[in-house]
């Protein structure tokens, strides 16, 4: 059960309102990289969690925290949005004739929609979507996830940080900035505890390697072709043990190892075109008039 | 460029057709954990890559790779799609009085918008969406992305392995998985090459660290009130220096920081309701009355 | 400020796991009746609100409740997708031969992408949606919508409740039958507060209704044409005063009152084709001509 | 069955196109406020309806009116879209340097996609979405959507008026903020002629009171801590008499009823990782390999 | 303007509900080939129409015609979801032990949402999307856009049609059909009138063919390489006159004709991390630097 | 199995980066007319094809060759996010005092999300959508998708021409325009091919005529009423031979031939209101409490 305390987790303040850095901070609310991503998909995993309680214990702190962090920023979007007529005055003032593109940088919907409020949208007014969550049960996935989570909400925090010289905005950043450091450690250090790469690699662990083809699990494929300038096989990956401790990577050139396909003529019902029939290849039977057959009971 | 040859990188075979098992393999086609995101993913980070040219090559690879998955497994379900009148076949002729739910289980537009072909959609037929990709321009943030997209990739591969017992698909998703094994390595094998934690994180570490509140990075912030059997904080993420070694990991209850917030009212050319406009906290002038007068030439 | 307490608001209990049953819950998850909208959206409401003070306060405490409510509906899908071989082992047992209907009635996602967890999706796996998050600014409409939110989501949980037997399901969703109760009420009661219908109407009051071209603000607007069975004017609607009390309700046959439309030309630089560039009608000038022109300094 | 005659419902006339208002005009078109979302959630709630016959017979009125409004609008759009070129002249005769913002407060695809003409798509260009369309069945919730819907509505259409000085403009919104007056009063003279709050509340009223959780049904839970001036309680929600007449408003602390959950460990087949599977809670069968082995004939 | 007359353009009955059938018929109503996205497309078409007027006015008959097609759909959806009890009870009375799959190839929202109603979304229950409304502006463009939509309309009631034995749904579906015959031949009719493909191709034809590289105008590029059998060369589309009658077909193998692409270091504000800023390839100089500098008036 | 060579199928240069036409190359790529849908959309039709052969083989080598397309168009955005900050610095010079506008016409995601790179979305940020991907089994229906795909493709691309002057961007859209010229000319010749309209048409044409309503297959319905202007019969669509050569051309006023709808009343325990419920018209059982029942063993 949750509660709040009507409280800012940290001082939001706007020196000069921008309905412009309003519309850029949407996307730390309702991006992809954004704050309701994260507070649903620590939540969402949390309660989903099946054990050990101390992670589903250790997920509720941090999806609630991320609460306040949505609120912080719906706070900064409101505050942006005041008193913006005092810059339009101003230029207004020197008569520049530039009419049209006043709007320009702006999100209409703010106005229209929102009423000088904050959003569950992007930057580009693109709404928050439920895919973004992840929740896979595998912990070592959901870490992996939860690391590029915070990697990519912090540089957008440090792009939006170079965005503004708001003094007030610069220091609400500077906090969400080191929150997201302390966040990309905690994800890491559940997979330090879990022991590191070559206990959880690959993931998941619990699928026996031996089931795998394991001819393939540590060859860098090359796909590439007349490109002898390529550098792509001068990296860790291609070459020493992996990084799970199990195997070797070496290089292999692609090469078709399966046929060509060749799949078997549709079934007639399915209403191809007459010409797309050749008698020869007629080898499946007609499943939907099967299907029709048996569901009308005939 | 790109260059086919209308093979298949790995064999795919199918004992027994089953339009149920096809519906599963489309989460592995166009879901969020599926082929076609990995394959724009790693694309589009070749194609956006500023240098090191060595990363931009060995993605351009792997990218070029992953269209050969897609083919794979857009082949494996149209191939399970075939001859299952066969199955059905059976089952009537054994009298199965449940005629309503022979098509439970199957997607439904595999008959009626591909005609027994696979779709660029997830299990329940969401079609694939674009915001999945995930190209940030920071190599880190990037990578942990592709390691996540990997991890949840083998995760649901080895799902689908155990869901079916047919050898032929076994034996492709066996392929699958290994390859997966090599690229959550490969990607990891980046993060070495860059530095490991000590020097990747926190990621960009291009921003300042004297920029971000430094008292909150290594906090670990306990949102949880009387729950005296919380285990949240018995855990690495709680002490003991951090991953990154630049800090030391501490608990701290959360108590607020900032202010109750408290916003300018509306400009009445937003048009809430009076009741919401009280004189007193009539502090802004109104936007939209000037925007209009500016935009309309007043 | 958010915290919690790691309990749940009311008991959640299943007596026997249903995997059917967690996929028809997810619409009361993810779903445009589900709780993730009425949460951001009180929420929402409450971080744009600009007074008076009551409001936002009392909108904090009804959105903090509703993460509870997710919370609950989480924890009842985790739990009705345990335990569930013990059907399949009956049923099985029994020799059923309709194998491939097994999973219909299932949503895939809940093992191919859950691990048996809950995800932020309705029950056909179409994911949650911030477009459905409503904050308008103006309380009166706001509160419409919240009662609409409230009157969905209690028409679905008594759906629900009317698809289960297990008494632990039962027990919680009259729990959350009895909440949604409060919760129109409470909508309501605000809208009381602020005057009623004769006050609040038309949304917004605050628009001069001298403005409106009032000879069509109480016609009921008949469309229907040689139906002379219709009762469409047979209602509350088409006579005696209006709801609002500014006016009196009558009925109105349609017609045209404006132009047949007659568009410009279209400019030449958007290549309609040619038989469409009538010399006549070409009454505009060349716009993206003119936009590159000035683009690009000519 | 429909007809059309060719005319718009009112006239629509620009004085001085402006294809940044046309941007602005596509959230009344395509947005979630918009009249192709009205348009079609009243044809749904007439083609669905079970009765009353007149119900059905208004609501068919009232969708196919608004078809009518669709068309006024993207005439509207395409009219802001010609001859924009002039005002383009005239500022680049003034030799503007900021040659990059002119696009600024457009759409692109406007100009990219429709060739000068509307979208179905709102004022960011955002697709609309067929989730939008409520109509439940139930009369009473479809009622207060729709109310919500022409609220929201009518303040989108003040918001536009605001914008403009264009004396067409103004004129046709005049006409549409006339109608969504009428149509408020129409929905809720509705649920008036139904019986009021007293007899409509709580929504669906067809579910036995008794069966909900009565005690807590007429509750304010107030789930804020810590916060002595918090108004939340100083409202008539939490006093008096409930607005549906059945309870007394009255206010409770939030407290956990429910339990701290504890969910089975997971399934094996589900692949999570080993160090999640803990001996002791392996309370669970295996499903997944039940399934399978059910599908597979095992 | 719009007007109804409350019957059907063509009589819907239904022998015998299907509650399984109505999930098939939504594609019909809400997906990408249904009858909302023809009946936008065609309305959209004419409303953006600038000419000439007959296109206009023809494109408003037919798009008019559509809602009424969607209307039909809907009823038919309506009328499968009736009585469907009998058929679950004939079941019962059997004693069917697979008490989990009576929900399999339903659409649960049927129940849940729409309370036995249709929906604006397909036989996934994906919802209608703006996107798929196709109107470029260009007569030639549009009218293909038209002819597949038609074409897919077709192929999927002619699917639905072999799907059903009921002699109502037949009936309806053998008319729906037909209409799709007259509306494929009705936009190729206009593409004939316009003067077929000597006159219409390239689209758009009022584009200079000399701004054209026209040395690859009509070559097909071979992209496929190792492949000897391949007959991907032997058609119409390799050889002779092309079908506009502007050039001549012929093959060509795909080899490069571009550089290898080396895109400047980025910017350092952008936030990379470190080791990708390699002091050689620093050629642009900071942009979001000089951004925030401008916006915030440094 | 796919490969490259690193290098670009035609030279991308640059002359001048801008950042306003890097968001207008967006609509090329990730929008409903640009590369990444036809790319999927012939690799689809190409893995799901079950013959003949030659078409599967020729769709492969488009398909490969449009993977080459998206590579030059992201290699175009990225390369026209670059040394903008020149066009900035000379703007400030000049003491622009417009500061708000500076951002309008840019994508922030560019910046934010993407770090000067390309992203899988249009040209207002809406993310590519699965469903654009057409591949409905039936080869004339897909050949009509693609020839409007590259009519709508060529279309946009001239319109990108006309916008800007770069003349790096014009000579790699001229190449562009020159390829969608060939591919239009390409499904044609495959329509062509299979024998042209006369045996194409009506798609699908493997469904017997006969078993369509053809009293309704030649209809032109006009919906239109009080319209005397109109010119919607004045067309090639109104009289003469079809284009298909199987029937003629007519008009027919458009009359209702179906009844007016009238639903069963609905199933109790859906719970619409009690007013909804009217005795007379209760001819259907309950379905829901069955199911319940069912469900849960009663």
């Amino acid at each position: 059960m949750f509660y709040h305390d009507g409280k800012l987790q940290y001082t939001v303040s706007v020196e000069r309102p921008n309905p412009q850095f309003a519309k850029l901070l949407q996307q730390a609310i309702g991006g992809v990289e954004g704050e309701i991503r994260v507070c649903l998909q620590y939540l969402f995993q949390a309660w989903n969690s099946r054990g050990p309680k101390k992670y589903r214990d250790m997920l509720m702190e941090t999806g609630t925290e991320e609460i306040a962090h949505i609120e912080m920023l719906a706070t900064a979007v409101a505050m942006n949005l005041e008193g913006s007529s005092m810059a339009l005055k101003e230029e207004m003032a020197q008569g520049n004739p530039m009419v049209e593109s006043i709007l320009g940088g702006r999100d209409p919907r703010h106005i229209l929609s929102a009423g000088l409020g904050a959003m569950a949208a992007d930057s580009n007014g693109v709404p928050f979507n439920g895919s973004w969550v992840v929740s896979t049960g595998n912990i070592a996935s959901d870490m992996y996830a939860n690391v590029h989570a915070e990697a990519s909400g912090r540089v957008l925090a440090t792009r939006l940080y170079e965005m503004t010289d708001d003094a007030g905005m610069k220091d609400m950043l500077a906090f969400l900035i080191a929150r997201d450091t302390m966040h990309q450690n905690q994800w890491l250090a559940v997979l330090e505890e879990l022991g590191g790469t070559s206990i959880n690699l690959p993931v998941p662990n619990s699928f026996p390697e031996s089931r795998q083809i394991n001819e393939f699990a540590y060859s860098f494929i090359k796909t590439g072709i007349n490109n002898p300038d390529s550098q792509s096989d001068k990296g860790r990956w291609a070459m020493g043990p992996s990084i799970d401790g199990k195997g070797t990577f070496h290089v292999r050139l692609a090469q078709p190892m399966g046929q060509e396909p060749s799949l078997a003529a549709t079934d007639p019902t399915v209403h191809v075109q007459v010409q797309q029939m050749t008698e020869g290849s007629m080898k499946t039977e007609s499943f939907i008039e099967k299907a029709k057959d048996f569901i009308t009971g005939h």
